[in-house]
């Protein structure tokens, strides 16, 4: 139970990262901020991209779904900013279609990033013509109505993570989320792990193996691993 | 229980909609054609597009399989005229590739547009390649026999939906279906949709919001929808 | 049970069929190859390929993981051989992302044609870019660790199929796996198979009927199944 | 698409099997009965009875409910004769818990034999003390609403099967549903082959094998089975 | 991301609701609260009973789990007081046998009434017999090792809901979480709307329809919902 | 690919471990059995058991099944001796009802102890009654044919796991199986846990700690685990 989580309001104000930090969490992609922040904040992978190879950052605009009806996604799009990511849950499972293109073109207007939705979406094709990045559950026709509260801005729970209004939220193959007071300290982190990935590329990319690279044979040996020569030999000592 | 779902029979006329209608359908797609219809018709998204971005429309020649038997979809492409599609279900749930690059040169060659399946195909790259629209359950290298008999041009029920001989299947990111008696009334609803959506398009584009556009600021206070200006206010009033 | 599954070992000499078997193979396709080994060898297609288009075949280099830990890997990088496939489950039920950028690096330099793993990758844009297939049951930015021991060139069971060291794997929009001892006799079936189906594809394409081209009309009315003109006749007749 | 699948009706008569019918199916069984129909009419396995152990045969009240409403639950209720047995779906995929110990108590005492839904239901400690059977996709706790129409005894596609209303459903640890016009006829079937198989199970009783019971030795000689003494056999003739 | 969600840390005091609040909310069962409360606080349907008709309420010892790993239970058992009940999730979706006849014997052992675990348990035979509740997702006989740190007593996410430690979970067909500082109000609610329901019910009993009783038919006429004697009727008037 | 997996054969005779043996580890529990044996042969947890409550291990009786046809059954039932386990899994994936009632009659009569199948069953009500234990992956009344040749006594893959004839299944509230050759030293390896087990659950069941039972305080405590007394005091901390 979040307790801030009541139905039928909006919170207007909410608290941003630094563009700057968003734009170096961007950069590093998902997969590393997630690394660097000890492998805590991944959304469940349940949650696709609709087309494939878009990568954003941004604050969260939160939101809080009922089954069929994506009226808050219109409260929502009044209180982003440009830049922001809306992200969105349902009070219940639900697959239908909330979002399709008409809600594209107001975000893209609107200057909204991208959204992600534990629910459905219609329209992938113009979605992917548009360029407006989508994560969701499911695609679906079926189209939603306009008839009862949920809530925007208020602590969510999506795909297994709590999302607070102003997290970044950084998606590609993946979604993770930071919270928006660890911005600078986490992109610092997952800078330096870049950095070190790129010398251990460059080695890798020379024909060095990991297990020389990492000096993993010492420990392998110690793990009591052991080598046959063929699978005979592994027969015999078994 | 579908009464004339006989084993072993194929019906050679059945009704088609005018040519015109469905391609005016086909012009709409299937969520707005969902929409247009009162939001019914939609097969189960469980089947999807084998590869993305088509979109067809036709008179659907129904298919009743056999699990592992793909027989039936050679006594269909006779009766299929140019045009059609191809829908069929299975008497159980099966994944097997009932479909391939053989029976697409043979549906190509027969003026055939796509082919819908509850069932698995196989072959997907050639698909492509041949650019022959398929929606499937599975994909599955599997192959199928020749042995037992199902029915051609019975009614069917397939991703949850009943198809008619002869209705129509429109088919992108999802999959509607439409009585053939019907086109022409859902065709003309689903345009006077579409018209109504391009005109609030514009105004999405020039960042007219959807609150207003609908005109959903007063509903919403009707309905005791509250803002906030920041989390605290929110948090001092529960 | 596989009795020669231990944890721990890896054995270092391997069968492998030769290079132009394997190539044959590849040119054929799973399908065909599956096909042409009388439908046995097919791992389940729950496992996918990342990116589309891919069709690679080679010599298994198998790999036993423990769950959220790809020390294995690396090992298995050392016995690759070029043109070796790796392929790799996990003891328990695992969708952690065990192989990403810097993996795929070391195996492009390694000259391994790609990856099958019943477990998730991440870095899948970089997959793509580096135009190193793989194969994965899922898509996860969690990484993973270097402390529990597998082992290598093991017999495995992998999406439902045991594979040996030294299998031939074929993957495209399926999998399939081929003994290595068997590989000539199979892709001497698979060619043939492959030579019998183009020339039913050139009668497909000139129209020829399926009924007509495999004498089916003789084999159906001995079954039992009856034609009707409309489906009042077929009502008629019930 | 079921043609007379609106919204927003109920009708008040409908076609009923003889009771005595329906009685000899109940006895029969889902099993025996989909067997004497030459294996059509199961509803979908996904379905589960919510309490082990019971069987009933009825007319069905079929439901049209929209998702997270059971409004139409009320409205069938009226319509439901003693001995009948309410079937519903809904118009999107939804699991909510729309029935519960209330509607239960109202069902019993309209004399409803019990409830199949495509849906959830909840409060299933109580529905097991009343003894009042219920075959469901889900349990869930989360209750319904009253506000949406949908439709009472039209058409409606259930677990993969139209059902008529007035069609009988027999639930065990499996559902069938036999046309209400075909009760006597199926219930023929099903008693004869009742017969057949207790003859059978005596003799299996007795120790007779399947194979000599049903003669198949010579049928797996001809289609070229082989008994080898042992696995060395085996391998010496591959 | 729960801010306070660190690894290696145990928090020895929580705030606990009255026993006798949680007494009360134990009566009611989790459909009533979840009911009382609104509508919020369900965990997902995905977590199931081991063993039928088991009802317990306490106050949430917290538990998050790194996979195959159950140290964190045996920290958990020794903050737990007698009424308490333990619920754990995993840092990644794993499956594994977490909890067995042992850690049941010293969970009774400390009065704990039960465990809820997004993730694997074994030796339900036992389980049942000791008569220790369990709601899991998955039943596993793959134990689990001691080498990892999760935490005690931290804010979790568990089957799609935050559970703050001391917050109450009701389980008994379902489960539902209750903020400690509301138990009297939603018992309050809770037990008003039992009050409610039996009245209801007795009507129910008497024969009087829902139709009736909440007086439903002039909402469904105004609503336009029409009833037919028969279907023909309603076909002519389609 | 399992090498002797062919097609239309049966081999007669096939090694069993001692019956003393089998009874061992039918007493200690596929659990139990699974950790003696160190954590290798578990079944994939997708199969349960038709009914609560059986243990049962016996040498394994193998089938290899094709998709909707139990001819292999009957013939396993000949070669099945008193106290065997017949354990079926399919060359597709299928859930169609292979085994029901009649078929339990032969089992019993033939003294086999019970089924475990990838693949569905029917009858579930009689099997309880006739106590007779299934462990299977689906519940289903849709019969089966009896017209395709798989093979009997072969090595097979079921549930994730090979099977050869002969190897001894333990089946409980989890499947587990072990090679014939090593019943005895996993039945000595299993005893001893089991003893360790008891003395363990003793110390549990006067309340001693796993903290101190396995001495765990001074390892977390290296571990870097650290205690709070408070929540307040762990946000300080951070």
């Amino acid at each position: 139970m979040l307790r801030e989580q009541v139905l039928g309001v909006a919170v207007k104000q909410i608290n941003r990262a630094p563009k700057k930090q968003i734009e170096r969490l961007e950069t590093l992609g998902s997969a590393t901020v997630h690394e660097a922040q000890k492998r805590v904040g991944q959304l469940e992978p349940s949650l696709k991209p609709v087309f494939q190879g878009a990568r954003i950052a941004g604050s969260a605009i939160t939101v809080l779904l009922q089954p069929g009806d994506n009226w808050m996604l219109h409260v929502a799009m009044e209180l982003a900013q440009p830049g922001d990511i809306i992200i969105a849950s349902c009070t219940t499972s639900n697959t239908d279609g909330f979002f399709g293109d008409l809600l594209a073109s107001s975000a893209l207007a609107q200057g909204v990033k991208g959204l992600i939705i534990e629910g459905g979406v219609r329209d992938t094709r113009d979605l992917k013509e548009m360029n407006f990045p989508v994560w969701s559950k499911a695609i679906s026709i079926r189209g939603t109505v306009k008839n009862t509260l949920g809530s925007v801005n208020v602590p969510i729970i999506c795909a297994g993570q709590q999302i607070n209004p102003g997290d970044i939220v950084i998606a590609d193959d993946g979604i993770c989320v930071v919270p928006y007071e660890n911005a600078k300290i986490v992109a610092d982190a997952g800078e330096k792990r870049e950095t070190y990935e790129s010398e251990k590329r460059e080695e890798f990319d020379k024909g060095v193996l990991g297990l020389d690279l990492y000096k993993m044979r010492e420990p392998l040996k110690k793990a009591g691993f052991k080598y046959f020569e063929t699978n005979e030999d592994l027969k015999n000592s078994i």
